[in-house]
């Protein structure tokens, strides 16, 4: 079954594939774009996109084109990002002059550098492709930082696995598919929709929950493309498919000038 | 007057600031925190510091940081962000067998490549920096896509500019200060509450916006650090310290648990 994935493979979406699609052959685009693309043609079964990470906040992009292309969002998963230092084996971390990866990553183990002071940092376009890099061309005294999936992908090995500052670092990823099916036990919807720019438009919005004991999870406005004074709302709600959400998206259809649900799916 | 800004000199924010803060000596800072740290400090005036971007949303690290630290945002700044191909001076595009940049700004000058089919793409940690690393390393065949402020840092030269694809590129920023001062015509606020996740919650500390007909132009919610069911919302609202901003806050108070405002601005 092959699942689209955006950048190159061994990257944390590669992980999040293979743990949210057992078995699946994850195929590497270059954009965003190409992923959706991919899922819309049927060239694929599905694509496994990253929506928000804990430190960082949402993928903006990832949002426009669940909105404006014809795919359904089938499942959720959290991924915790584990950082693991990895090199060509027979490397050790005594050996190393430079650790390549991304800004992010490396500014998220600063505890380790702290104890290596004399290892330099070099920023690099992205996490799996510092190890990429490194494998490619040879060299013996670098690591990368990145996910483990990587080491695995270009015949490097594990260092130092785990050494990330925070914990608390988990990115959120949706499995998305062509056609619309709803899993058993899904208890949690996303929606977007838009109202135009006057006072209490959201609140009236809103109320469509609110009067039904509906909770939000997440709420998000983004300015709309080329209409300046409009705004669309992307909503997630703890709910699945029952009669109140029913209700709800109908009551919300009178008050929005488009209502569009992205998914329905059990929560992670 | 000394500003800080997150990344190398050469890139947006720099611009951003000299447009913010005309004559100011902009101070490089490699870590988001290391630019709060400073502010608070008072080793500089002020910073100026990206929030949000109208395609790739909003700068999370950024929005956490202006509630946990004691800093007051005292403008606000609409920057069209353009992409300029520069190089060395003398160098020609017919000379180019590769362009650096950072990924985002590669995938946004896709028209560019499109006409230039043999250039070759190479992905770079950071838009500034690519041309700081063409005119250390003395490259004749590479060119680098940055902000213009970067060729006159390196003393590098435009050989194309405005070569992004979609002119409706605009990031917004904010100069933060230490004290809190509010400029005439201050019209928009920004604030951040915390309400705790049962139904209706956020519905309730909305309507004290809406019974005042008070017009919101931003909402986001994110998730606590370290408390998984409790939620903060950062808000923009279209009104400046009147009586009915004073009544609404002084209303949220009661039904959130925290309210903090991050800043009194005239609306860009």
């Amino acid at each position: 079954m092959k699942i689209a994935i955006q950048g190159e493979l061994g990257a944390f979406s590669h992980e999040a594939a293979l743990r949210m699609v057992p078995g699946c052959k994850p195929v590497a685009c270059a954009r965003s774009t190409e992923v959706f693309d991919r899922v819309e043609r049927g060239s694929v079964a599905g694509a496994v996109i990253p929506i928000e990470n804990s430190l960082a906040g949402s993928v903006a992009e990832h949002y426009d084109l669940l909105l404006s292309r014809k795919v359904f969002i089938q499942r959720e998963f959290l991924l915790r990002i584990v950082h693991n230092l990895i090199a060509a084996p027979g490397v050790k971390i005594a050996d190393l002059k430079r650790v390549y990866s991304h800004p992010v990553a490396l500014d998220q183990c600063r505890d380790f550098f702290a104890r290596y002071p004399k290892v330099e940092q070099v920023q690099f376009y992205d996490t799996a492709g510092s190890v990429k890099h490194l494998m490619e061309s040879g060299l013996r005294d670098a690591a990368g930082i990145a996910a483990w999936q990587a080491a695995k992908v270009y015949g490097a090995k594990i260092l130092q696995a785990g050494i990330e500052d925070n914990k608390q670092n988990f990115t959120r990823f949706f499995l998305i598919r062509k056609t619309r099916r709803v899993l058993p036990k899904a208890n949690k919807m996303s929606i977007a929709f838009s109202v135009k720019n006057v006072p209490g438009a959201l609140f009236k919005a809103l109320s469509v929950m609110a009067l039904r004991d509906i909770s939000l999870s997440k709420i998000e406005s983004r300015p709309m493309r080329g209409r300046p004074w409009e705004y669309v709302f992307y909503v997630d709600i703890l709910r699945g498919e029952d009669e109140a959400a029913r209700n709800a998206l109908r009551h919300l259809g009178e008050v929005a000038d488009l209502v569009k649900v992205l998914g329905v799916y059990p929560a992670a």
